[in-house]
């Protein structure tokens, strides 16, 4: 049953329930003497806090991060932190219409399957607040990685049918909209795409890009424990994402041998490639170039139209979803991608430490 | 270092290079009491063996595996499974052309970035014979399979542009082709193309699709161990896979709540799901569908034309490839894709059984 | 670096400095259902608490336990629990006098060997607090092993050269003495020769018995993962302890095979032992019996006396400690081993479960 | 099930039985570049080998080493280490007197009760055999140790009531005698003691002790992953081991803090210790003083008497062992204590390279 711990030497153990007392996580293994504060995680945090645009969860929450353990004069002791944000905005409204109800797309039905009951409170577990713990452990991470010079940053590529444009790509456009897309004109016609989702009670899946740049080459673990296996198994843990790919991806199915090989040359004494169709990984280990991946996000499940379902008691019913829901989960996933990539590098940069070299 | 151990309570710890002595794996925590034989694994790792078409390698080998430790009188006895398959057709060639150069699109450069060196003869331990391990591993992880009732098979649904039509698919079929797919007519048209490739010095990439039936519902832990995450864990770490996805995968990103959403009702006294965008899994729980993955194969990085690279010492360099090569992956990968799903799906099962009922 | 998750199945993750906001727990892989409060862990916190008798330091603490995830209407959920103990008498006093110098017999040294600083208020995350995460945990896994009708206690069976007596051994009176000690003779004895200690500015050492009743046979898993393995382990882990045995432990090295052999026998079906010298565990399984274990506690090194030691800077000087300090640790720690062997039991006995009858 | 793969970087699966093909190991995680040889491990396995004197079985095996991968032109790879060793001396004899009876004191009972059945050949899994993949594991563990210039070394301190003289110790004589003691004059007395014993068809318990010189100070983790608590483990995991002991070990009950804690002084611009109580570790990390752990090894439980037990299903009976077994256990599992020390102490020296700087 056990399944809320992740990585290798670098361990984030996270806990928390959409409407219990707080949310919350524990990093083991953080190397000692790293500055933190918890103005550096709330950075983190405040990307995904919700009600910051129309497109985004009235729900007021601060997402207010307490540092409990692990730091000391502001730098980190090398023993377990613990972070937490209480919940704030939990007042426990009316569940009656999804207590004895599975919603279509989430995890009602598999939850009760699994333990015979559930928090049916805001998702209880299952919950996007369950990616609080994510975003500040990965911020504890973002820290180890400044040592290496690895940089790490994400944005939404796609929404519905529309894509950036990557001769329009703008790195500084990012952050100035409240899609986290790289390119204002593909915002600017995403935006009227979901409004008229809304409209219609609907909502939109979205693809999620997440560049690293700044790697060091070796990093990753031949055979199971690959970084883009790692990789793969830390981005599709986040809800809502249905498919990880690295560098092309799922567009080398249609490439030959002689377009996907990436050629080496030398460059002021350091091997480079001429081209990425790696993404960064060969043979499950970083070749130096950039890391290019990107998670396929799933429209949002909690839709207001009428749908058609199961009771928990196995009778077919009717459900209208109320209350507070995103149209679209990927730009305050955003971050969350970005948080799981930096504590898979940083914990094999971590592995990778234990060569006699 | 470490990262060829895999699993949570099933660990299957695989070693073995392709020119040294052996290769194989040994299972820690299978279940005692399940009939296991020589044979029974044999079969599976015969559909990996090379030598078998026109599109594997002429590597003579048997691939004939012993079973060293944990099975007594045809029962595994619940200790460590030991088993090895012996290098019979490793002649060490003339590795001359390759020791002092790094191959575009395969392991030697990021193996040297990592090492400090590496085992060069044919690819050492980033050749597919790594693989041999998973799949016998597998065929174990199966046998637990068949307790529960649950039942895998995988097939290639793409090659290039062309991809099996499901009007015409065929599950008695994959096994006929050499090419592993579903539907004779894609698999002639598959055929034409790779011939072309060869004649071209090519190679193709590929998909493989995995079904999973019988699954029962709750299997997969909420957050970091989802079912879907080990998925994706697993079969990323199969060498030259570039992306994974679960039931409609990268299509969501286009999709609306509405569609996507797959609505419950009741059959028999049983919870069903209307339609499977899902891919069988909500939520990082097994929902009782049909599981749907499907793995992304990049070309063959082994071709036989020029191509520019660099020496180990730092030169610009071009390198010609010789030998034994496929000009697809992905057919003699589907075994290996059907392996890692088995040990997933078996490992995350036995770790269900530690609910108290 | 890291440390501080204990468990294969159910996993125990702490956190915590003496001297920081909180210290606690977080526990993953706890199986749903399971009636579990915040009393019920009070109870076993109220026994480690300090100030409650004149062997234990005047520190004034409630140490009341929050729960704050995991737990659904005072049933587990089968998500991590949440469990904080926040610190209230932390008034950072006058740490000038340990924070350059290095106490003997403390982690002070070694930490900093370690890390290069550490946190020096109370001890950081070496202080005697950290094993409230523990007790607390520890609790939960208490009521998992109620479920198989399991149960374990501890006291002190020596202090000094004073032993209990067996023949007066009184389990009722264990709880009513301040030295948690069975035979109340013994615990008059031992309490004159702690006064005199005390006055004489010392401490003094004493062993911990533990025993567990009601343990299914076959519990345990062959080579590493020994029961008896884990539980020394999970014993020698707790600070302060230098020494474990099990069943005769030490002793066996005086005897012969003929009289440390246990003979079985059946009794009304059942399998049974005419002696226990094993402790309860054969071959790393335990075999039906009660277990047995012993756990050594070194004396407080925190003593009154004036000490040679060196400073942080690495010249010789000396110190005499102030504040707070038990005489004697075990007392306080006889709860602790019950938490440790709790967790260790009902963790292999969930691993136990993934047997396929 | 699982429980036969030990660290936490520096990873060993062992398997293999009794009377199976071979027993053997596989290394994951081990450092690349280290000189590593069939020669070189072949002579730890030689100190474990059967029938080197009178107090050791006559199975007449040879123990030969095979390096089957991850090892390249003399060096390691960085990839895992397969090593076997056949069992050459299996002829399946007559197993009919124990096929059917639990023999006391040894683990058939268990083995039948956790899972329904055992191969009973030669005590299968239990076999002291299984101890082999431990010494070829750990003989790789101390190259790595060779170059941090940690030594470890251990022998019998005291066999039944014989003890070794302090002031006779000499380290040279420990390989000079069969029973590896580093007094000659209690050689000879064990010896006459271990005679009378063997005409009387019993066996004898034993001390092991173990020494670790040049460590480095502040390596083991604090809480759970101990220095010590690391050792206990691994030194409990061996069979026949009842009791580990740190420094002072179970002699700390009777101590005073004045008397038991190690006072620090400055030497040659180092920290040392005027006293060693501590053993060598202070909170659960290394001080840098020698590490001194002791084991208690109980006495062969195959003892040629007439033992009374009960069948496997479920009758009282006699049972009398016959074939080849030692008379005593400690002498061949000395260097199994060295062995696993060395995986411990590599283990944790590895993880600690994982600090920032």
């Amino acid at each position: 049953m056990s399944g809320s711990i992740y990585g290798k030497l670098l361990k984030v153990s996270t806990w928390g329930e959409s409407h219990g007392a707080a949310v919350g996580a524990v990093i083991d293994g953080c190397p000692a003497g790293l500055a933190i504060s918890e103005e550096y995680i709330q950075k983190y945090l405040d990307r995904r806090k919700p009600g910051q645009s129309e497109y985004s969860t009235k729900r007021a929450e601060s997402d207010t991060v307490k540092i409990l353990s692990g730091v000391f004069e502001g730098k980190t002791t090398g023993t377990p932190i613990s972070l937490m944000v209480e919940n704030t905005s939990h007042h426990s409204a009316d569940y009656s219409n999804i207590k004895d109800v599975f919603r279509p797309g989430h995890a009602d039905y598999t939850f009760n399957a699994k333990y015979g009951f559930r928090d049916y409170r805001g998702g209880g577990r299952s919950s996007g607040r369950e990616t609080i713990g994510r975003v500040a452990a990965g911020a504890v991470a973002m820290s180890i990685l400044e040592e290496y010079g690895v940089e790490i940053y994400a944005y939404v590529s796609q929404i519905g049918d529309i894509s950036i444009d990557r001769d329009r790509f703008d790195k500084g456009e990012i952050l100035k909209n409240p899609l986290y897309m790289p390119d204002h004109t593909a915002y600017v016609a995403a935006s009227d795409y979901l409004d008229k989702l809304i409209q219609n009670k609907d909502s939109s899946g979205a693809m999620v890009e997440c560049i690293v740049t700044g790697m060091p080459a070796g990093i990753g673990e031949p055979v199971f424990d690959k970084l883009d296996a790692r990789l793969a198994y830390a981005i599709m843990s986040i809800g809502a994402v249905k498919a990880v790919e690295i560098g092309d991806g799922f567009d080398v199915v249609k490439a030959t041998g002689s377009k996907n090989n990436d050629e080496f040359y030398m460059e002021n004494g350091e091997v480079k490639k001429k081209t990425n169709h790696s993404g960064g990984i060969l043979g499950g280990m970083s070749d130096g170039s950039d890391i290019i991946l990107r998670a396929a996000f799933k429209p949002t499940p909690s839709i207001f139209r009428k749908q058609k379902t199961v009771t928990t008691d196995g009778r077919d019913t009717e459900i209208e979803i109320k209350g507070r829901h995103d149209p679209i989960i990927a730009p305050r996933a955003v971050v969350v991608v970005e948080a799981m990539t930096a504590l898979t590098i940083a914990d094999l940069i971590l592995v990778n430490k234990s060569s006699l070299t």
